[in-house]
């Protein structure tokens, strides 16, 4: 029998590749987390889409309210009286979109589920190559969190968290996920848009066009801004 | 100005002595979660109660939910299809009440709560001496913690995560209690019951009441069985 992995999938490009690694070994468990960020339908959206296009069952989703977030205020993600950045972070810099220890907790959660299903693997799609600055995204920061799996779970549940996309660019993600039929036209990056079409213009989108645009292949999402615009802005 | 802490406050016995402890040296701000447990109402109550003795107003307060732990069917306490014991558990073994990697869960909110609003301490009532073998209730889980809140982070942001009660025994906590004047008549440890009496025969019943008979003082919550079967029961 196949085992299970359990894949923190937010709907975005990088969890899309990362379940589309996982799937090549495991079935997929999903988990999804609610935090109150300004696109949290629209990315609920991508998580049910690719759950759907991976045929992953209601019993193998997790969808996880995390209302906190945006009661902490700790982040323009999350606290609508903030401004989402539309320029990169300078080198070294956090961003205000960082969330917060945010990635600690959604695989917490992923571990408890791993744990009760008897599952040994738990994948995250942090990468810290083509980076957003945040502290929770850090090889340093996974190998920490491993660490705490082995001491706070079960004797023998030997569970291991995989990032596999920590030290790729975003080109080489984009790739990766083409080579694996990643279904990236129903993922989600923007920071600021609902959709039907992303922003082309936070910081989420300019990284994920410039992965696409270095990969030499198009991104099969619409932008409410033109190719040319697009272009320019990478 | 006082700084503040953020203390995670099931409501129960050691928690609430936690939060005393807190309170020597720090503005409260207390985290609670509402995690599918059968006793669920009844220990928001207690914490809700704690809160308003010690005056913490509403932004200080979050009581965050955790459905997936009863979704993921990993302990007694959350599935109602399991029983909860009535014995205490062999030395080494996991009871079936553990709630898989719950408190890595918990204390991952009050980080992000503590970063948001650059509080530099975590209060946390785990203890391991009167151990209730839970994985997650070690000095080696808390240490583990503690290195991947610096890794995960702002640098600069300086959290460490206390456990003032770790190495203290269920009478020793109780002493300590006393002395700090904690509220233990509003307190709730019990798994069974919702109130308004406690069973007296859960395991958290027993290490409760045998903590007060070994400090040789009163426990101040009512219990459904009588002074003599208490006595017995220990």
């Amino acid at each position: 029998m196949t085992t299970i992995a359990v894949v923190t999938l937010s709907g975005g490009m990088d969890s899309c590749v990362t379940a589309a690694i996982a799937r090549e070994s495991h079935r997929l468990a999903l988990l999804h987390a609610r935090y109150g960020q300004r696109t949290e339908m629209r990315e609920e959206k991508a998580f049910r889409d690719i759950a759907d296009h991976y045929g992953v069952g209601r019993k193998m989703r997790l969808v996880i309210p995390a209302p906190h977030f945006s009661f902490i205020k700790g982040s323009s993600l999350t606290d609508a009286g903030r401004m989402i950045p539309l320029s990169m972070p300078g080198k070294g810099e956090v961003p205000s979109t960082y969330v917060p220890f945010r990635n600690a907790f959604i695989l917490s959660a992923a571990v408890s589920w791993a744990e009760a299903l008897g599952a040994r693997r738990v994948f995250t799609g942090i990468t810290e190559a083509d980076c957003s600055g945040y502290p929770d995204c850090r090889s340093a920061f996974v190998d920490a969190f491993n660490r705490l799996v082995a001491a706070g779970t079960r004797r023998g549940s030997r569970i291991r968290v995989k990032a596999p996309l920590l030290r790729l660019t975003k080109s080489e993600i984009v790739r990766k996920g083409i080579a694996l039929g990643a279904p990236f036209h129903l993922t989600w990056s923007c920071y600021l848009s609902k959709g039907p079409e992303a922003c082309g213009r936070c910081a989420s989108c300019r990284l994920r066009l410039k992965g696409f645009h270095e990969a030499g292949l198009p991104d099969p999402i619409p932008y409410s801004i033109t190719p040319q615009e697009v272009t320019r802005g990478i």
